[in-house]
C-alpha cells in the first residue's frame, strides 16, 4: 500500500533525485551567492532504526477492535509506517526528520478498503475521543497532516487503497474518482480511455485526488485546466456526523455552494472518499516554449496581455531575474556541437542586451552586475491537436516581441518540462550542505502585482539577513495566471544558523507572511493552511470568517476529532 | 429612488409592453393549443386605490427613530411603496396582486444611503426583533422577497440608492460596484469606462447586481462571460454580526470559500453592500445568429459538440420543437419585398425538410403533425473585436451542417435580441384573459440531459391537465451551456381554473420539481430557492448539507432577523 523506497527523511523515493553532474557552474554559484563556506559541512540523512519514537497510545484492546473493524494488514504501528506518516515535506519537517525528531508521531496508520471502512473507523475514533489524521500523499509543506501535540491519542488514515477511477461520463467529460488516487494513477486510468485531469503539481508523482481538493491545490498548468476547485463538480465526504454529497451539476443556484465549503476543507470537517472531477480530452502535443526578456516589467507586461487578449496559453510561468539566473547556473554543461550552439545561443543573447547565461553569471560573481537585474525567462505552453496549438504562436510571437522579448524556441520547453517534478530533491541536497531552502506563495490582482512581489521580496530578503543566514538568495515566478491576477511562488535560501534551523525559518516565514498580508496579497494562492498558517487565518478572514468556519466545524466534527488544529488553530 | 411607472400588478414599466400587433398567428394559434374559449375572459389589472392593505405594525416611536437612523425620505410606510415591495414577480404573486391580495406586505420599505445606515438599520432591527427584507429589483419568481407571514414586523431594505461605481480597476479588470446597482446602472458606468459585466438576465432592465449575487443568477450571455458567481471576485455583506469582506484575489487556497458561501445567501445571513466583480472590455461587435435542426437530438448533439470542442461561444440557446414553434407563431406579419422573403425562407427550409413557420404551424393546427416534432432553433453568439467574431462562424457553420443544420443568418440572431428583455410582459397580457403562465430551470449533465429533459416535459403537461388546465403548452430550451451540462428553462401555459389559480400552480410546480429531482436535475440553476424551493432544499443537499446552512445562518444571523423562510424554511 506504501511507496517503495520511500525516502522518508526527505523527497520522494531513493531511486530519483536531483543530479548535479555536468552541472558545474552549480556549486560554485550558490556558494558566492549564499556566502557559504568553502569546505561545506555535511549532514547525512539519519536512518530508521536510529529513531526513538513514543510508544502507541492505544492500548491492545483498542487496535484489537481496530483490526476487527478494518483487517489485520489495515493497521500498522510498525515504526516505519507511523514515521512515514508523522509530518509533511516542509523545510521544518525535513530539519526535524533528519535530526531524527518525531515529536507527534501518529499512534498508528491505517488504510481503509473503501468509504464503509472509512465512516466505521470515524465512529470508532468518535467514541473513544481519537483524532483522526487524513492523509494522502503527505506532501503537505504547511503541517496539514501532523498529529496534533498534546496527550490525545491520534490514527493516521492513509486513503492509498481508496484509487480507483469508479467511472468515467464520457459524454459529459466527468469522471468520479476515489480521492486516493495519486497523480500517476489517475492520469494512467484516465489516459486509458483518451481523458487527462490536467492537474500536475510539483508534488505529482506522489500526492492525491483528495489531498488536492482538501487543500485547493493548483497544479503547473492551472492556466489552462484550473484550479483544482475550478475541475471539482461533486464531493463525497465522510464526516463524524455521516456522509455528505453535493449534487453532479455544471452549476447551481441553490444557496451557498456545499462544495465549495468543503473544498479546502483540510480534513477538519471530514475525509473526502471521492470525487466528480471534470477531465478533458487527452491532448495530443504539448508544445511548450521559452522566451526572454530584457526585464521583470517587460515579461510581466508581455504575460497580462496575453491573458486578458489571448490567446491563452495552457501554461504560463514567469520566472524573474534571480530565477532565471538560477536556470543558467543549472544548465548542463555541454560538449561537442551542443557546446557550440549553446554558446552561440548566449552570445546572440547577449549582443541583443540580454543578461543571461554563464557570461552574465560570471560577471555577477564578478559583482559587475546584479543577478536581480538580468533578464528573465517566459515558459508558454499550448496543450491540444497539433493543428490547434500550431496556431496560437504567430501571435504570441508578436506579442512577446512587442515587450522586448526573444522566442529561445522549444528546447528550453523540454528542459523545464524534464525537471518539472525534480526540484524538490535538490533540497535535500541542499540540507545535507547546511542551505536553508523553503517555498511559499500568495496571489493578488495584476495591478497589485509588483507592488507585492517588491514588498514580499525584501521582507524575506532582510528576514534571512536579519536570522543570521547571510545574505540569502531570493527568487520568484509568476504563475496560475489569472485575466485578473497571478500568483506568486517564491524559493528563498540561505545559509542554516545550526542548532537554530526552526527558529530561523520561522523568523522569515513570519516576516514574509505578514509582508504579504500586508501587501494585500493572499495568505495563500495554492498550499493551504495547515497548522503553520492557521494562526494568520483570522487576519486573512476576518473574525466573522472565523465564526463561520468554526460553525462549520462544529456542525460537522461536533467533537473536534478531525484533524484537530489544522486550519482552524484552537479547534 | 423608485422606478417611475412601476407596473407593481406586473412586470415592469407601464410604458413597455409586449406588442401583438402584426402577430396575426398568435391569438388563434394559443386558443387551439390550450383549448381555449374562442371569448376570452378578461381579468383587467387591479387600481392601487382598491387595495386593503394591513396598516403598519410598527407604532411611531419605533417609525421616528427610524426616521432619526436614516433620514425622514428614506422611510416610507405609504400604500404604493409598500404595495410595490410586497412581493416578487412569479405567476402566484401576479395572480395575488391582480387579485388585491397582499397577505405579508412590509410595515415600512427603507431605503439607506450607505454601508453605515445598513449596518445601523440591522443593529435598529436586532434590538427590537423586527424581521429585514433586502430588496434588490424585487424581481424574484421564488417567493425571495416577500416578507413572512406571522406578527413580526418586517422592514423591507430597498438597496436603489447603493448604485454607483465604486471604484475601477482597468489593468486587473475588476470592478467595485455598489449592490442596489441595476443591469442598466451597471452597464453604462462600466460602458463609459470601456468595460462590460456581461450579465444580461431576462430581468437585467430591472434586477440588481446584490441580487444577482444573493441568488446566483445567470445572464443570457454566461456561455461566454460566466455566471454570476464566476464574475465575483470578492463580496462585502453587512450581517446582524457585523461586516464581512472576502479578501480581493484571483483565487485563494485559505480554506473553505467565504466568498462562496455569501453567493447565492438570498439575503438569509446579512445584506450585500457592493463586491469585486471580473468586467471585461466591451466588444466592439455582438454577431448572433441563428440555426435551425431537424430535430432536438441534432441540435443537442451539435451544441454538445460546440461546447467541448469550440469555437465556445459568448451566447448559446437551443429551443426544443414547441418553443421553435412559438418563435414561427410569435413572428410579425410582413408586407410588401419583407413578406416574400419571408415565404422563399419557409419555402425553402419546408424543401428542405424542416418543420417549421406558417406553414407547418397550420398543419399542426390542423392535427396533420405534433408541434413538439418539429424543427429546432439554435441561436449563438460571439462578443468580441470585429475581427474576432467573424473567424468562429466557418466552423461553426460546417459543425451545425454536420448534424443538419441549417444557418438562418443575423436576421434571426437581431430578432432574438430585439425581443430579449420584453416576453415577461406578454405573461401580463396572458394572465389578463385567464392564461396559466409560468417557468421554472435546472441543470445537469450532459449524458442525463435528455432524461431529465424527457421527465420533466412529461410530468408538466400530465400535471397541467390534471390540474383542470386543459392540453397546456409546455416549451424548453436548453442555455447556460458548459462542457459539462447546460441549464433547461421551461414555459409552460395552461388554461386557469378560475378561483383556483393558485392551487393549480402548485400542484404543476410539485410535479415539476419532484420529477426534476427524480431525474436528477439541479434544484434550480439561476433562480434560487426563496421561500418557494424552501421545502426541497434538504432533498438537493441533504441533512448535513442542512445542518451546514443552518449553522452558518446561526453564526452570522443568531437571532434570525435576515429574510426568515428564504432559503431556510424554519429558520
Amino acid at each position: 500500500m506504501d511507496i517503495p523506497n520511500l525516502r522518508w527523511w526527505g523527497w520522494g523515493t531513493l531511486d530519483q533525485g536531483y543530479a548535479l553532474e555536468n552541472r558545474p557552474r552549480f556549486w560554485p554559484t550558490l556558494k558566492a551567492w549564499l556566502e557559504l563556506p568553502e569546505e561545506l559541512p555535511s549532514y547525512p540523512p539519519p536512518s530508521l532504526e536510529a529513531i526513538e519514537l513514543r510508544p502507541t497510545r492505544l492500548d491492545d484492546p483498542e487496535l484489537a477492535s481496530l483490526k476487527r473493524l478494518l483487517g489485520e494488514e489495515a493497521v500498522r504501528t510498525d515504526l516505519q509506517a507511523r514515521v512515514e506518516h508523522a509530518c509533511g515535506k516542509s523545510y521544518c519537517d525535513m530539519v526535524q526528520l533528519r535530526q531524527g525528531l518525531i515529536p507527534n508521531p501518529p499512534d498508528a496508520v491505517v488504510y481503509p478498503a473503501d468509504e464503509g471502512q472509512v465512516a466505521a473507523l470515524l465512529e470508532w475514533a468518535a467514541g473513544r475521543d481519537i483524532a483522526v489524521i487524513p492523509f494522502g500523499g503527505g506532501s503537505s509543506v504547511l503541517g496539514g497532516v501532523e498529529p496534533p501535540p498534546g496527550d490525545r491519542p491520534a490514527i493516521t488514515v492513509d486513503l492509498a487503497r481508496l484509487d480507483r477511477l469508479v467511472a468515467l461520463d464520457r459524454a459529459s467529460w466527468t469522471a468520479r474518482i476515489q480521492a486516493g488516487a495519486r497523480g500517476p494513477e489517475v492520469e494512467a486510468q484516465l489516459n486509458q480511455h483518451g481523458f487527462t485531469l490536467g492537474h500536475f503539481p510539483q508534488s505529482f508523482e506522489f500526492s492525491t485526488l483528495g489531498g488536492w481538493i482538501a487543500t485547493r491545490a493548483a497544479g503547473q498548468t492551472s492556466t489552462g485546466y484550473g484550479k483544482i476547485e475550478d475541475m471539482t463538480q461533486a464531493v463525497r465526504v465522510v464526516t463524524p456526523v455521516g456522509i455528505i454529497e453535493t449534487r453532479n451539476t455544471p452549476a447551481a443556484a441553490t444557496g451557498p455552494s456545499l462544495l465549495q465549503l468543503l473544498l479546502g476543507s483540510e480534513g477538519a470537517f471530514g475525509i473526502i472518499t471521492e470525487a466528480i472531477m471534470r477531465v478533458a480530452p487527452l491532448p495530443q502535443v504539448q508544445d511548450y516554449r521559452g522566451f526572454l526578456f530584457h526585464s521583470l516589467e517587460d515579461g510581466l507586461a508581455a504575460l497580462h496581455e496575453l491573458m486578458q487578449h489571448g490567446p491563452r496559453p495552457t501554461i504560463a510561468r514567469l520566472s524573474d531575474a534571480a530565477e532565471t539566473a538560477t536556470f543558467a547556473v543549472l544548465a548542463h554543461e555541454h560538449h561537442g556541437l551542443r557546446a557550440l550552439l549553446d554558446r552561440a545561443l548566449e552570445s546572440y543573447l547577449s549582443r541583443r542586451g540580454y543578461l543571461f547565461g554563464s557570461s552574465a553569471i560570471a560577471r555577477a560573481l564578478r559583482g559587475e552586475i546584479d543577478p536581480s537585474r538580468g533578464a528573465v525567462f517566459l515558459l508558454l505552453g499550448y496543450d491540444g491537436t497539433a493543428e490547434a496549438v500550431r496556431k496560437p504562436w504567430r501571435s504570441v510571437n508578436a506579442l512577446c516581441g512587442d515587450h522586448g522579448g526573444t522566442a529561445l524556441g522549444q528546447a528550453a520547453g523540454r528542459s523545464w518540462k524534464r525537471d518539472r517534478f525534480a526540484q524538490p530533491y535538490l533540497r535535500d541536497t541542499l540540507l545535507g550542505v547546511g542551505v536553508m531552502v523553503e517555498t511559499l506563495e500568495t496571489a493578488t490582482t495584476w495591478s497589485n502585482l509588483p507592488h507585492l512581489y517588491q514588498e514580499m521580496s525584501t521582507a524575506i530578503s532582510a528576514a534571512i539577513r536579519a536570522s543570521g543566514g547571510g545574505p540569502g538568495y531570493v527568487m520568484t515566478h509568476v504563475s496560475h495566471v489569472y485575466p485578473w491576477g497571478a500568483s506568486l511562488y517564491t524559493t528563498f535560501l540561505g545559509r542554516q544558523v545550526p542548532g537554530h534551523e526552526i527558529e530561523q525559518l520561522r523568523e522569515v516565514k513570519q516576516a514574509a507572511t505578514e509582508a504579504i498580508l500586508a501587501a494585500g496579497g493572499a495568505l495563500s494562492h495554492h498550499h493551504g493552511i495547515g497548522r503553520d498558517h492557521a494562526p494568520w487565518l483570522p487576519q486573512e478572514v476576518g473574525p466573522l470568517g472565523m465564526q463561520a468556519l468554526t460553525a462549520l466545524k462544529r456542525a460537522f466534527d461536533p467533537q473536534g476529532i478531525m484533524n484537530p488544529g489544522v486550519l482552524l488553530r484552537g479547534e
